[in-house]
């Protein structure tokens, strides 16, 4: 038994389909959540300041004392997690990379795997360098689809601009006949209809919130669960700007309204 | 005479638009330019988070003892000047915001004006407040166009999708009749092409940048000039971020290679 929070940090609202998956699967955990809406996006910032950013994230979800971190941005989890976990080495941190690498070279059978993800997490190559140690022979098609994030907190989740957009970015890829396609950022689900429908049943699509929570279960001992009991105050969430915003909006990752307070926080201090 | 520089600033590279017409109409001035590309965007943050960026902004310019302010930045300007100004009234500051509503309301004949801005733009009204001011007469139709940013920043400057996109936010306005759109944002004018066709040949643009320089043309007494010979260093650019980025990007804005150096500084420290 352990009655500690799960810290779960994005850099927007993104995140919240994790937390989302949490409290399906495990309905008595309690979570702490941050979204960084003040320095949000990271996948246009530069390395050294994502490194920074998620630093500074991970001491912020830490002063909760929770018993594991889940790092639900890509951008942050393909470019700093090596660097934070070997910094953080007495707390459990995953993120979605690994869950999601996981979970695509499970279910490729001819062994052909579509990457898209922000630009930083494309430039990065964390996704190709993690499926290349589990298969050497695994073929990769990658791109950088910037406009996705931009359609979705617009709101565009399936209108003729957003298939257009997907044509212009997934065409090459879905030529290429990959089978298994990683979604690789956390805005990416909420297009997983669009998506799904211009690529064709055959292709499995990865959604990383979920894999990262499938991914906990297989790591989540009955010693690290939480009690029966839920906490009062089982969901709390913190933001670094705007939390009406993110109180109204949030609910489209949540798929129901947030219930709890939203506060406001200065992560420049942590 | 007066040999400082022109202290030029904006939420990121948009605000080279403005510095591209001071290199063309006083080709002896002096600039310093400061993108904010580890904090942009500025449209979907905070009003309070973005009187501080706006702050901070104007305290890393004026330590280049700069002789006067452009805030290039459309949201920083509509929703931070008066107080800004109110902060610093020994140097001055000229938005984006009063050269641009000063044109639009020179060029309406109709009376009735189109205005397109980020979303923090159009909310806080000060579009409006300033037409109202010249004229309460004016009839106008806003509408934020929160997918133009990203458009441009990925080089849709007139694709099929950059067309839909138009026609989804501007066929309200086009179908009021407006004969005047202003395009309140730095990154608009990129689109213009693109804009200028959807709204037809009888609707005025009015391009910010465009405007803030010829409105400082009006200003700059011959005291206020630069001598005759250029410094040295005449343009000195600083972003928060990515260095690299800025210089190969913003060429597109400045429509020429950027020659000199591109320092990254701590834009939290000011």
């Amino acid at each position: 038994m352990n009655n500690k929070p799960i810290g779960v940090f994005d850099s927007g609202l993104g995140g919240l389909t994790a937390v989302k998956q949490i409290m399906k699967e495990f309905p008595n955990e309690s979570v702490v959540y941050f979204g960084d809406t003040g320095r949000v996006p990271y996948g246009t910032k530069s390395p050294e300041t994502i490194l920074q950013y998620t630093r500074d994230d991970i001491n912020f979800v830490r002063s909760f004392d929770v018993k594991m971190i889940i790092i639900a941005c890509g951008t942050a989890s393909s470019q700093a997690l090596p660097m934070v976990k070997y910094e953080n080495e007495d707390i459990p941190i995953t993120g979605v990379v690994d869950a999601t690498v996981y979970a695509a070279v499970r279910a490729t059978k001819n062994k052909k795997i579509g990457v898209i993800g922000t630009v930083g997490t494309i430039k990065s190559g964390a996704y190709e360098k993690l499926i290349y140690e589990y298969d050497k022979d695994i073929e990769i098609h990658k791109t950088a689809c910037p406009l996705f994030v931009p359609l979705v907190e617009t709101g565009h989740f399936d209108t003729p601009v957003t298939r257009l957009v997907i044509e212009e970015y997934l065409e090459q890829i879905r030529d290429a006949g990959v089978d298994t396609l990683i979604l690789g950022c956390t805005h990416y689900p909420l297009l997983k209809k669009a998506i799904g429908e211009y690529m064709g049943d055959n292709v499995v699509l990865i959604d990383p919130c979920a894999e990262v929570v499938k991914y906990l279960k297989k790591k989540l001992g009955s010693d690290m669960l939480h009690s029966d009991t839920p906490d009062k105050e089982q969901y709390r969430y913190f933001v670094s700007d705007d939390p009406k915003g993110f109180a109204q909006n949030g609910s489209i990752f949540l798929e129901k309204e947030i219930d709890g307070q939203v506060e406001k926080i200065d992560i420049e201090k942590y």
